[in-house]
């Protein structure tokens, strides 16, 4: 067997063996393929795809590629939650003590920043001291005893998908549901939770742009879950105009503890409520709607946010230093009428570009930079009045840039639902 | 402008720009680009195709790549004649001669074997002495005196093309039409001729494995030409079955002087003597079955023949010391039949096993190993009759991988024809 045979087999639409993928990721492992060839397979599987057994095998594959987590010593049920990447994404920094608080085991393995999406480890960071490697024992004690931990994923944790991912990234191969599912799902699989729960963004700030693909892609992770025994549960949300107001770091972290006071903002609230009284309801004995009531209590109550405190002080980190920059400008309106589209990609690169994100892997985030917006689709606006609040570093920033992400029409229009569907 | 984008267009089964191309091909020409980025996007040209346009761009940016050969000091009208490559195919050793014969100069450089499929420069080695490569100066002078040279390929023509078509041969990226007619097209057009013959090989021995695809790749190559106002003639021949009963470098050597001599195997003179009336009533004021008449004449007087001794001995080569290995053995049919298909792939592949071919990069050819077929499609053949003598050198080889190239059959099958189509 080479790669070669396998490359020209997928170059004619058939099936991959489970033995021919696992010849293709061991050997990869080994270092035995040249990059050109190994890109060359993907190209081939973005355009001809992969069934069922191809995307299982791959992500199995991926899976033994490295270590796998053993949390048999947390006591409860295991959650997991991923979201495939938006922009003004906070929800992990919310839901993962939400959970928490409502008894369940948070131990969760987060990302950096990809591309326009932030990340939740590059969030944590933003707040001074937050360490976001602990070694295992710790992890899973804290755990243990307060419910959950929040680190950055450990290097040897599917390093298939680490390579595969970065050769991805840079031949125009990520587009493609099979490797996408196979690179989620092998992650979460090796994470070692008992629930999986996925939030699949849908829109131009995401990766999956239509309903359509998005759907596709949420099918494939289920059926990978459920071959593994593992109960996966997928929302599919909108990713056209950005969640919530805040884009950026430290701005998100504010965001994200106004929500767990129970004052963020309505579309932010709208989806920890669905997500929590969903991963509730389906791992205790009780209704999706008496969960969703009980969220209420944990941020009036204050046990929401005290779990969120707890956490990060375990971990180092000191909310009372949190730091937005103070370089602020507002960027205005400059015509009246009703906001129909904000445009979250094009947000994003404005937030990546002015510091918030990466442009090459080697560069520094400043996490007191971003964009704080004003106006949501749906909102009327005044001509002079206030878009967003731009929170400046080093990096300078065109003011037309901005305006171009905002569509301003004399009519409102329809409003799209926030959450579209919920697969399972 | 980034190859990424590039990449990231073509995967979306869009057109490239004129420019981007360009900035591909420049670009590659200094090694700006990670092989890895150029076979994923050779893969997704493989997939998603190039219209005519983009196929003329990148044949135009590949042939200035490199330096490009001036012939306008030979008097006279240049003609090339190229083969997509097949098993047995000696006709250049014999056209090339043939046609100075009639007056025409043929400046003619040649490459060597790839893969299963032999090539002229290979062949002509077996001629001890030969020198395939002259000065440019030496190369016109002589074809300005005899009328005829064959050389290698200059290092310097169309390196693009040879940065290309190495990546090619290791990501299962060779078979797209638009690659293969501007790998083709951007050397005949730098090699300076006035008039393109090109013989498109079809069948399981050929590149283009049925008679659509050649075609295509036919008509393909014409456009090209056109839009540099070369005349471009195809002629699509029969490569299901290897052409002569020759395979193997001095072998094939010795049946191509035969055929020069007018007692070749029935279809090479069929081929040679069409392609020759092609070629010379498209350049001369004669008809075309004139010239095919004049072919007989050159071989009765010996005119052809003595002009291939004349370029063979100016360019160093001694036919007096043409050998052939005398390690024969004879392949017997285990039963009697009518010989009714003979795989011209495997019995490429053999010959490459024993030597006569290259199975890595840095093989020496071993000249005077080969096989001979005794029986072509249509034969009869007794039980134990010889099917094919093998030459063989230091490598071993299995009988029964020869005696399943050959398919006995108690009933004749219709015979394919050896030209299919003319196009023009």
């Amino acid at each position: 067997m080479t790669l070669l045979e396998i490359l020209e087999k997928k170059k004619k639409k058939n099936s991959l063996t489970e033995e021919e993928i696992r010849f293709w990721i061991e050997g990869m492992g080994k270092g035995l393929f040249p990059d050109y060839q190994i890109s060359a397979l993907l190209m081939a599987i973005v355009l001809n795809g992969m069934d069922e057994e191809e995307t299982f095998y791959l992500t199995d594959a991926m899976l033994h590629s490295g270590e796998t987590i053993d949390l048999s010593s947390i006591e409860g049920i295991k959650v997991d939650k991923h979201s495939t990447g938006g922009v003004g994404d906070k929800v992990t920094l919310i839901l993962a003590p939400l959970l928490a608080s409502f008894g369940l085991k948070v131990a969760k393995m987060s990302g950096r920043g990809l591309g326009h999406t932030g990340g939740t480890i590059d969030k944590l960071e933003s707040i001074p001291g937050y360490q976001v490697e602990l070694d295992r024992e710790s992890f899973i004690k804290q755990v243990n005893e307060i419910g959950v931990s929040v680190i950055s994923q450990s290097g040897n944790l599917v390093p298939a998908d680490k390579k595969l991912y970065a050769l991805r990234d840079v031949t125009a191969t990520v587009d493609s549901i099979p490797l996408i599912a196979s690179s989620i799902m092998s992650k979460k699989l090796a994470s070692g939770a008992d629930f999986l729960f996925i939030d699949v963004k849908v829109g131009n700030g995401a990766l999956m742009k239509n309903l359509e693909d998005a759907k596709k892609l949420a099918q494939t992770m289920i059926q990978i879950g459920n071959r593994y025994g593992k109960k996966t549960v997928c929302i599919l949300t909108n990713m056209e105009e950005p969640l919530g107001y805040a884009i950026g770091n430290a701005l998100e972290v504010e965001e994200a503890i106004h929500t767990l006071q129970g004052t963020g903002p309505e579309d932010v609230m709208e989806l920890i409520i669905k997500i929590t009284g969903l991963i509730v309801s389906k791992t205790q004995d009780i209704s999706c709607e008496e969960a969703e009531q009980q969220c209420f209590k944990k941020f009036n109550t204050g046990a929401a946010y005290q779990k969120f405190e707890e956490m990060v002080k375990r971990q180092g980190g000191d909310l009372s230093r949190l730091e937005i920059s103070n370089r602020i400008f507002s960027v205005r309106s400059a015509k009246a009428g009703y906001v129909t589209k904000i445009n979250a990609l094009g947000l994003g690169e404005i937030a990546r570009k002015i510091g918030a994100g990466r442009l090459t892997k080697e560069d520094k985030i400043h996490y007191q930079v971003g964009l704080l917006l004003h106006k949501k689709v749906g909102d009327f606006v005044e001509v002079n009045e206030e878009l967003v609040k731009v929170y400046l570093d080093d990096k300078d920033i065109k003011v037309n840039d901005i305006l171009d992400c905002f569509t301003i029409e004399e009519e409102p229009t329809q409003k799209e639902p926030l959450i579209y569907e919920i697969i399972d």
